[in-house]
């Protein structure tokens, strides 16, 4: 039965949750610990939130996907005050002229995937078991709710201090510049609420299920008996690209995201391979002298070797033994137009995609 | 009697507007012409617009401040398309649920003191017989109306394509780094209203007359016999700084506005005189060997040493006869609170604020 169950979200759900969503953050959606903590306290302060199926909404319930949107580097430092949800959606309400009945984690990845529980708690409003990619990507309009021609706008932004901006653009193009451009005057780093959506929308415009899908990976990690790498790439049904240690990291916070490169040099029975990880806020590409092993839309994660906890883009660093994964992204983005909006190429790389698997079973 | 009469601003006196404008722009405020075309265009096509006084309007009917934001060099080149006005007019009253009863230029200077007359005729509203600094100044918050405590916010943005940014923010110089990164994203420069304001508000809170004023000096230009300089001098009580002719400029578009400075020889009586002048969007200061001729907030504009037109900092060029003039701001602007807001301190520069005519008698 597809359909999730009406349930709360108690404090270990919430701990699988963050375990999980950083796995799904390919390196980015900003750092999912902080995010926790903020989750458990606003939930004990308020009460638990409700985690909600779509199905279980009427379809004109409005629905407000929310976000951190900037470098993941700042907003592991500069964190929220805990009111800008509730100005989110006091503006989008504002702006739609409609009653917002729930929120959703525009990224499951990362910090963002337990972003909205904190927020939902303050306002006392359920979360929807989905959200707008089924992992992390760096650009606004890179989320399904695009690929489904639903527009960003009205969007609202705000930062901790009360600033607000509000947004309505001719496109998701255009959303990203303005967006970004005040999160880099916000210091880096501000909260985002954009593509709200009716429940009838958002049935056939989302990644489905996916916060349950975070918690059981979460769970998977937790439960673990000996190896927790193979437990959860198990879970996951992720190749192997690498285990070895990181050898250089090159990174750098510029124009409201982070970018560089990690090389990892394998050891063990992987000695002798130098793996390039390129990065903006997510990991983008792993590279073997030139040749490709995994690509956006798949994701790509870094693993500690010991725990299979995530390592993010923003944390890693020279020496830490590491294991590099990667696994399919949601098919929605294997489509033609799912490529044309967060393949390779729109991040300027000039090869095509090629599903992961295909990628693996060629090396094998 | 200082109530200036209900009138129609027929062709002539846009004409003489626009002349008076660019002189009041101390070199800033955007092309008074093109700006002209479009008013000269849109009345045609619309209709004339009324010019009222503040005592006109019920205490209540709100005024929408509004402008070109950017930099100079760009707005030159990166027409409106004549929606913005009406988009920017919408917009202010969804957000503040009033309807807009009349326009004002939020400065006087330069195009910015042409442009409320295109879009008031396209909109069918007056403008009224004030604005909002008296001369024009290159940052958000440096008008009458932020002395005076009335706040920026709500702010509406808008661009030639139809993009739309609002903004409400903690403080004016939040503002205008919201605004600024917005202007920069939007190509350079956009339109915008800001600190709306009622009719009673604005009789405190404005520089008043100053759209009969600027007709007032093109009118002068016009009418002048002999000597247009020594006419306008009179018209403005100017000081002459030095008359020669442009011997160097450095000029560059950076961050939404145009920085640099330029060098004047002086020729006939001021042979052997060096004239620095340097600039931010307006002409900030005048130098003479390190040696304050003219100063922030007091006006300092270029004029061509024949016509006496004024030449603006994104179209002076090497080799211009030029005569240099300033004369005295608004005495808003030199108070203690004003000095805070546009003196030299403001823009960098390591020296108090001296009246014009003290540094014009020091000299003599």
């Amino acid at each position: 039965m597809p359909v999730t169950m009406k349930r709360l979200l108690d404090p270990d759900a919430l701990r699988a949750l963050s375990r999980g969503c950083a796995i799904l953050g390919a390196g980015g959606g900003g750092d999912a610990y902080v995010t926790l903590l903020q989750a458990l306290q606003a939930t004990e302060d308020f009460g638990p939130v409700t985690l909600v199926d779509l199905d279980e909404l009427p379809d004109d319930a409005l629905i407000m996907p929310c976000a951190g949107i900037g470098a993941t580097t700042v907003i592991l430092e500069k964190f929220e005050n805990g009111d800008e949800g509730v100005r989110l959606r006091d503006h989008l309400q504002r702006m739609t002229g409609r009653p917002v009945a729930a929120l959703m984690a525009i990224e499951i990845g990362g910090g963002n995937g337990v972003l909205p529980i904190t927020w939902a708690a303050r306002i006392g409003l359920p979360v929807v078991d989905a959200d707008g990619i089924g992992r992390s990507f760096p650009e606004v309009p890179q989320v399904t709710m695009h690929l489904a021609g639903i527009p960003a706008s009205p969007a609202v932004m705000t930062d901790e201090r009360g600033n607000l901006a509000l947004f309505r653009t001719i496109s998701g193009d255009w959303m990203e510049r303005l967006e970004r451009a005040a999160a880099v005057e916000f210091g880096g780093a501000a909260s985002s609420a954009e593509f709200s959506l009716t429940a009838a929308q958002a049935r056939r415009a989302t990644v489905r299920n996916s916060v349950s899908k975070a918690i059981r990976i979460g769970e998977a990690l937790a439960e673990a008996k000996t190896s927790p790498v193979d437990a959860l790439m198990a879970e996951l049904d992720a190749f192997k690209l690498v285990t070895g240690k990181v050898l250089d990291v090159e990174r750098h916070t510029t124009s409201g995201f982070v970018r560089g490169s990690v090389v990892i040099e394998g050891l063990g029975e992987d000695a002798d391979r130098l793996i390039r990880l390129e990065l903006q806020n997510e990991n983008l590409v792993a590279l073997e002298r030139g040749r490709v092993l995994a690509s956006v839309p798949d994701l790509i994660t870094v693993l500690d070797s010991e725990t299979a906890e995530a390592i993010l883009t923003e944390t890693i660093r020279y020496g830490q033994r590491v294991t590099l994964i990667a696994f399919a992204c949601d098919p929605v983005w294997r489509t033609e137009r799912g490529i044309d909006v967060a393949g390779p190429r729109v991040f300027g790389y000039d090869f095509d995609y090629r599903p992961v698997e295909e990628l693996a079973s060629a090396r094998a």
